[in-house]
C-alpha cells in the first residue's frame, strides 16, 4: 500500500477501505508515515470529505489504538460533555459539577485552547495546584472520589488523535467537519462514557462559524455516535458574542464560581442549565425534561454544584480556598478601561476579535506548549442589546505587560459595534439535534 | 507572517500577496518552514488554484533564488524544449539535435522519470559514460561545443523547484495545473533561454490525461510565458498510446538513433518534426513554417541530426560508438512475446498500462534516487489501427529478472484492446497554442 496513492485517491474524491484507513492511522502514529504525507492527506480530506463508512472506520481505528478507560466498576451512568470551543466558554466548569450532583460520573477530556478560543484545561490550570496531567488510573481515582474529573489528551488514552490534532493545528486543516467530529468522539469515548452532549458553537467566535456548517457538524456527531452505539446529543449554542462577561483563564474560573453562587450572567447560566439538563435527560430517559431542568436550576442555586466543584479541585490537588478568596488565583497587575465613543445600543461584540485580543495579552498560545498568562483577560460590562451612554464603560482589560496593550485595546474597541437602533436578539440555544 | 494563516487563506480561496509567496518559498527552501506545512499548502493550492498574478509572483520568486544560466556570449538564439512526459516519449533526443543543426543553442533541463513515464535523463544515462551531473559552467561548455546539452535539475540552477517537486511527488500534489506550469517555466528559464516549446501530452499515458485539462495547462504556459517576457509555444500532442514503438531507456535511445537515420516510426517522426519546426519558427519568425518544416525533414534524413547527436554524446563524455553498435548499450538477457488472442484491429493500447508494466520490469523508479534497469522494456510490433491475425505478435517484452514478468506481461496483454472494427484515428498533433 503506497501512501501517495491513498492521498491521490482521497484527493480525487475516491473512497478508502477500512484497512487503508487503519494502515494510514497506525503507520502514522507509529512514526512510519512522515508528517508531510499525513498533512497533505488531511488537507485532501478537508476538501474531499469522508463518507459515513469512512467516518466510522476512522473513529473505530483511533479507538482501537488504546483501551478506553474502564469505568464499569463506578456506580451510575457515565456521561461526557464537550464543547467545540468559544470565547468566554466556561460552561464545563459549571455543567460538570451540576450533572455530577445527580450521581452521574462525568469524565471530561478537555482540550488546550488554540487560536482565539480558550481551553477548559487552561482554565482549571489557573487554579494553584490543580493537576491535569494524570495517568488513566489516577484519573479514575479522581472520578471515584469526586464524581467528575478534568484531564487533557494523554498518550495512554488518546495517542493517535493527540498526534493528528497537533498536526492539523499547524498545517491548516483544523476546520474540517468530519475530522472535527471524529476527533471529538475518539477523545471523549476514550473516557469510557455511555453518552455525550456536545455543545456545538456557532457564530463569529466559534471554530465553525456558519449555521449550516454547525448543523452539519451537529448531525455528523449524532449519526456517527449512533453507528458507534453511543447516545450523542448536539446542542447548537450561540457564539457570536463572548459567553458570559469574563474572557481569560482565571477570570473565567471566578465567573464560574460566581455562577454557582447564583450570581452568574444570564446567558452563561441559561446555556449551562440547558447542557446539564440534556446530559441528565439522556442518562435518565424516564424523567421529563421539565423536571430535570427544574432540578438543575435548584442544584445551581442551593450550593450543591459549588460544593461539587470544591470536591473536584480537592481531588485534583488544587487549592479550594480560591473559591472564597479570588486573590489566590492569578490576578493581573493593571487594568485599562474601554469606554463607548457614543451613545446608542451595543449591536455586536465580535467574539473572534475579543478572543484574539485576549490572546495578544498573553492568555492563549500560538504554538503547542507555549507559556500562557492565566491572569490576563477582559471583563465585559455590557452585552449585545444594552443601551449605553457616550463615555460609559464597555469593558475592562486586565493585563500584565504593556507590550501588546495598544494593539489589543484597539481590537477590543473595534470589536464593539454601537448602533442607533436596538439589534434583534439572537437565540442562545439555536437547535438540539439528537 | 504565520504559515498556517497562509495555508488557511489559500485553502479558503483567498489570494496571496507577492511578499507572502516570496516568504513561503524562501523560508521553505531555507529549511525554516517544515515539509508538513509545505505539503499541506501545496495540497491547498491543488484544490484552490492560483490567480494569474500569483502564478507570476511564484515563478518570479523561484527564478530569483538562483541566477539563470547566462548564455549571452554564445552565438545564435537559445530555445528550450520541454515535454510534460509520456510513455515512449524520446522526442527530445531527436528534436534537440535537429534544432541545434540550424545554429540555435538548445539547453535541455530534463526530469527523471517518475510514476509510469520515463524521463529524458534516464534515457541518456543509459549511454555508457554520458554525464548529466554537470555544474552550470560545465553545462555551458557543453552547449558551446555541441550546440545542445542535457542535464537534470541542479542545486545551483533550480534549487527551489527541485525541493518543491520532490515534495509534491511524495505528497500527492503533482497533478496541479498551475504548479506544473510554474515548475516547467521555472526550470527551463533557468537555462537562459529566450523561448520555449512545450510538448503538452494528452491522453491515458499523460500526466494530464483529459483534453480540457491539457488545454488549460497549455494556455497557462503560454500566458505565464508572455507575462515573463518569454515566447512560449504549447503543442498538444497525443499520448493515448505509446509514442513510437520502443518503451524503456536504452531501447528508446536505439529508436531515436534509428529515426535520425531516416527509419523511425511515423508517429515519432511526425511529432518530432512538428516540435522542432515550432522551435525554429519561434527563433526565426521571418521564415514560413512550410520552409522550416522542409528543412527539418531534410536535416533528419541527410544525417545532420545524427551527426549532432554524436557531438552531444561526445561533449557529455558518452561513448559515441553506441550509435553504430547498439550492443554497447545495456541489453536485456531475455525476451517474452505477447501475441494476439484473436484476429481484428488494434483499437487501443493503453499507454498508462504499458508504462506501468515497464516500470514493474525495473525501468522506472517508485522513489527518487532508486536504481533503474536501463536495458528492460517493450517494443511494440503493432500500433492502434493495425489489422492483425490471431496469434500474431503484438509486442516483445525485454527483461532481466523473472520476478515481475508474469504480472507485467498480464498488464501488457490487458493494455492491448482488439476489436472487430477499425477504430477512428486520433490526431497526433491536437492543437498549437501560442
Amino acid at each position: 500500500m503506497r501512501v501517495v496513492n491513498l492521498i491521490q485517491r482521497k484527493r480525487d474524491g475516491g473512497d478508502l477501505a477500512r484497512e487503508e484507513i487503519n494502515f494510514f492511522l497506525q503507520e502514522y502514529v507509529a512514526g512510519n508515515i512522515p508528517d508531510y504525507q499525513a498533512s497533505a492527506f488531511l488537507m485532501a480530506v478537508f476538501f474531499s470529505g469522508l463518507t459515513e463508512q469512512e467516518l466510522l472506520d476512522w473513529t473505530e481505528s483511533l479507538l482501537s489504538m488504546a483501551p478506553a478507560l474502564d469505568l464499569s466498576d463506578l456506580p451510575g451512568p457515565k456521561m461526557g460533555k464537550h464543547s467545540t470551543g468559544g470565547v468566554g466558554d466556561k460552561t464545563s466548569l459549571i455543567v460538570g459539577p451540576l450533572v455530577s450532583c445527580t450521581g452521574i460520573t462525568v469524565p471530561i477530556i478537555a482540550g488546550q485552547g488554540l487560536a482565539h478560543t480558550g481551553g477548559t484545561l487552561d482554565k482549571v490550570q489557573s487554579i494553584p495546584g490543580f493537576n491535569t496531567h494524570l495517568k488513566a488510573q489516577e484519573f479514575k481515582e479522581v472520578l471515584r472520589k469526586a464524581g467528575l474529573g478534568i484531564i487533557g489528551q494523554t498518550d495512554d488514552l488518546t495517542p493517535a488523535d493527540k498526534k493528528l490534532s497537533s498536526l492539523r493545528d499547524t498545517s491548516g486543516s483544523v476546520e474540517s467537519i468530519p475530522l472535527i467530529a471524529i476527533s471529538i468522539l475518539a477523545n471523549e469515548l476514550a473516557g469510557g462514557i455511555e453518552g455525550l452532549v456536545v455543545d456545538v458553537k456557532t457564530g463569529s467566535g466559534a471554530l465553525v462559524k456558519k449555521m449550516t456548517d454547525s448543523r452539519r457538524l451537529a448531525q455528523t456527531l449524532v449519526s456517527l455516535g449512533k453507528r458507534l452505539g453511543k447516545k450523542v446529543i448536539s446542542v447548537i449554542t450561540d457564539m457570536d458574542q463572548p459567553l458570559g462577561n469574563a474572557v481569560g483563564n482565571a477570570l473565567e474560573v471566578m465567573e464560574a464560581v460566581e455562577a454557582m453562587r447564583g450570581a452568574g450572567p444570564a446567558d452563561l447560566v441559561e446555556t449551562s442549565l440547558e447542557l446539564a439538563a440534556r446530559m441528565v435527560s439522556a442518562a435518565q430517559p424516564d424523567r421529563t425534561l421539565e423536571s430535570v431542568k427544574e432540578q438543575m436550576f435548584q442544584l445551581l442555586n442551593d450550593g450543591s454544584a459549588l460544593q461539587k466543584f470544591r470536591q473536584l479541585i480537592e481531588a485534583q490537588g488544587g487549592n479550594p480556598q480560591i473559591m472564597e478568596s479570588f486573590e489566590l488565583l492569578p490576578n493581573a497587575s493593571a487594568e485599562f478601561v474601554i469606554s463607548s465613543p457614543r451613545a446608542g445600543y451595543v449591536s455586536r461584540i465580535s467574539a473572534d476579535d475579543i478572543g484574539q485580543a485576549v490572546m495578544l495579552l498573553g492568555a492563549g498560545r500560538e504554538k503547542m506548549n507555549a507559556h500562557i498568562d492565566a491572569a490576563v483577560g477582559i471583563v465585559l460590562e455590557h452585552k449585545v442589546g444594552d443601551r449605553i451612554q457616550a463615555g460609559e464603560r464597555l469593558c475592562t482589560i486586565y493585563y500584565n505587560e504593556e507590550a501588546h496593550l495598544e494593539e489589543a485595546s484597539q481590537m477590543v474597541e473595534d470589536a464593539f459595534h454601537i448602533s442607533s437602533t436596538q439589534p434583534e436578539a439572537r437565540p442562545l440555544i439555536h437547535e438540539i439535534i439528537q
